[in-house]
């Protein structure tokens, strides 16, 4: 889980870096990249609401020297049970929370949680990183403002590391160990942001906001859910403006 | 992994089965219903080969009493790697091995390893066991015929446990222990051919050719891939003739 560099060798070791189009995975892929590694990046149509999300992950990557940028279609939707993946209507529809104070987004499991998401999506790079000859998965999951999903803490990433070294004819055959990465996982949303700068990733390109707004023909942030919520008071708290659009009544 | 009895109280526990088509996971499924559960069917959509599996799935499924049966897209074509997911034709294609012998199928890891195939169905199944309130997974691996694949051993279903208790709500708020049952894991394909006599399943629904072949509006299993020839196998050696139609050239 640590982040120690890939470059010892003469050629960069190959890494697959999890990409949502969020400003935690921008900087996960920039970490990764300047530990030295070749980065595959990798994202995910899973019937999430805002689709948008992948068109910046592509830019993202592109922006971010990544080898390659492959999405892979996994339905979650079809499971039910998260307000992320079940559409805005209809008896099922769970509503994205607004408004939250801060103390209140950390608590519990909350309604915006995808059913093992960070489980299914680790096992597809596992299984992306076996036909790259990779063992390095990177992930831009966050303990603090997250701590709420269970599948963000450093206890899920250690027993996934484990299953991956016996899931895996690399780790079964060859004694192969899996690393998963998550550089950004004791940071502050404030230090992430100040991590962005450091690194040159450019926080326009990125989409955070659960449930964006569309207008004139531009997606705007809502500047309510949490993620919104959470990124805003990171930036405030590095003292840096955020350069994403956010509609009118939020700012 | 055991498959102990779900049917302690007055109503059946659910569980989530995979179901892929074939004769394991019919027997499996079987197995489930047999314990005592509820049992919630799972099919994949993974760009596989024989799309025909997911028909065969959904008789399956309806056959032996499943409450419900989705079918999740997971497109791990996008990943290649495999003879099962990557095309007939074009420079990536790799080729279905035919008319092995018995002793040379299990050796190794097979073209037709799908890297992190089972990783990813359990993870997907593990989420909607969340939404269900399921606690039980119920898989049809076998370690016996399918010894080269490492995500059908034990250590693996095991460490699958250890992830699931700490990527869950259920396990890591309310202390719910997640449990594989492989109740095939030890079985010869013999025996679980005699296990479907003794379930009554309808072995005439299955579809377990990795490389069907389409004739006069028919699907006939090719009979000399190494799924055939397993199957075929067991079948002799339980002294009970496969209902399934066979292509010409092979019996």
């Amino acid at each position: 889980m640590d982040s120690s560099s890939g470059s010892s060798g003469s050629t960069p070791p190959p890494a697959v870096c999890l990409v949502s189009g969020g400003m935690d995975s921008a900087v996960t892929l920039a970490e990764a990249r300047a530990a030295g590694f070749a980065c595959h990046a990798l994202s995910f149509r899973y019937g999430q609401r805002a689709v948008c999300e992948l068109e910046a992950a592509r830019r993202v990557a592109e922006s971010l020297g990544a080898l390659q940028h492959r999405v892979v279609d996994v339905d979650l939707s079809a499971l039910g049970g998260s307000a992320l993946t079940t559409g805005g209507a209809g008896a099922d529809a769970i509503e994205v929370p607004k408004d939250r104070a801060a103390e209140e987004i950390g608590k519990g499991v909350p309604v915006t949680y995808v059913p093992a998401r960070n489980t299914v999506f680790l096992a597809v790079a596992l299984g992306w990183a076996e036909v790259l000859g990779a063992s390095d998965l990177f992930l831009g999951v966050n303990a603090v403002d997250y701590s709420g999903y269970p599948d963000c803490r450093p206890a899920f990433l250690r027993a996934f590391e484990e299953l991956a070294s016996v899931a895996t004819a690399a780790g079964a055959e060859r004694g192969a160990r899996f690393r998963v990465h998550a550089p950004l996982l004791e940071m502050s949303k404030a230090r992430i942001v100040e991590r962005a700068f450091e690194l040159g990733v450019d926080l326009s390109l990125t989409h955070t906001c659960y449930d964006p707004v569309e207008a004139g023909g531009r997606t705007l942030a809502c500047g309510c859910c949490d993620a919104c919520l959470l990124r805003l008071a990171g930036f405030e708290q590095a003292g840096r403006r955020d350069p994403v659009e956010y509609a009118p009544r939020s700012r």
